[in-house]
């Protein structure tokens, strides 16, 4: 099986000292892990949903081969959320529409679950993305496809704030904080159900 | 700063239970690890130095964002010189030329750096990916770009062998065999000039 991760700093993930991010710490978890299963992780700093719907038909295809042992992974919208120059980078309307377009390309292509924004510290911050998750939630919902939450969840978990505390940056986790992350998703039955 | 990790499945770590590959271990391993250097991994199974050059002019652009903390790493070959159906996957002066053009351009956007194609356990392959190693070797020289041979070296250390024996398909090696390869980059001083 091969597994692409799809989506910005936070998948690829930047702060991790042991460079394993989620997607690494998930795969090391899986019970498939080793020569039987390959890991391309495609997440890019900075990128909010729009640039991801620009790049994704790119990078995709040759990653995805043979294609019944492909399956992708989505998670981003943190970024969408963010206010940069007083405006935020992507609105709420604009960023279920990517979704919208990304998953139903994706779907296209392969099995298919998305993965929530996870918390940032900033409270105001913090609510646009619980308000983009939920309708998020909603989207995946009414397409068929598997979306973990992960912003409220995280937010009650010590390790993934004091992870975010002692990166120095409230948004980046370090290594505890994706080792957080990886474990909520590796619990997660629509993960599970790809390796039974 | 931020690496950008170009090859095959030896790039992205197929094989590896711990997910890292040598470009994982080698990060972390760096003066820079943690939130000050973001990896990259653009290996791709199978791919040849063909696919290789017909992909990098889309892939490499978002990722090296600002241009003055971009950094990009090659290694690839040891699919070109395979045998499949009793022909060459690439011919050695198509991937010279290949080299070439991927190495011309990449310096063109930032430091560059190309890291040999390691050894595979079949005798007449592995003299293939040394004749590969060596025509490389000079095509660097050339273009005033670092080169680190890793066919014989590798080819002396037990670690490296004993891991493609364990793996099973003599072309992959596992964790140990992934550790002695990043070490062997980490100790270059090509690679240590990048964190002065």
């Amino acid at each position: 099986m091969r597994i692409v991760f799809v989506g910005d700093s936070l998948t690829v993930g930047v702060g991790d000292p042991q460079y394993l991010g989620w997607p690494g710490r998930l795969c090391a978890a899986s019970p498939a892990a080793g020569l039987g299963l390959t890991l391309y992780n495609l997440g890019v700093r900075s990128e909010t949903s729009r640039h991801l719907k620009a790049r994704l038909g790119r990078e995709l295809p040759p990653r995805l081969l043979p294609r019944d042992e492909a399956r992708i992974v989505l998670s981003f919208g943190v970024n969408d959320a963010k206010i940069e120059n007083g405006r935020r980078k992507v609105e709420l309307a604009e960023s279920v529409d990517n979704l919208f377009d990304i998953a139903s390309r994706a779907t296209a292509l392969c099995p298919t679950l998305v993965v929530g924004p996870p918390p940032v510290l900033d409270d105001a911050y913090r609510c646009r993305i619980e308000e983009l998750s939920d309708v998020f939630a909603g989207v995946c919902a009414e397409m068929g496809v598997g979306y973990l939450e992960m912003c409220r969840p995280l937010c009650r978990e010590r390790a993934y704030l004091d992870s975010l505390v002692a990166s120095g940056d409230g948004y980046h986790p370090g290594a505890e904080g994706y080792a957080a992350f990886a474990a909520r998703v590796a619990a997660w039955d629509a993960w599970l159900a790809w390796f039974v």
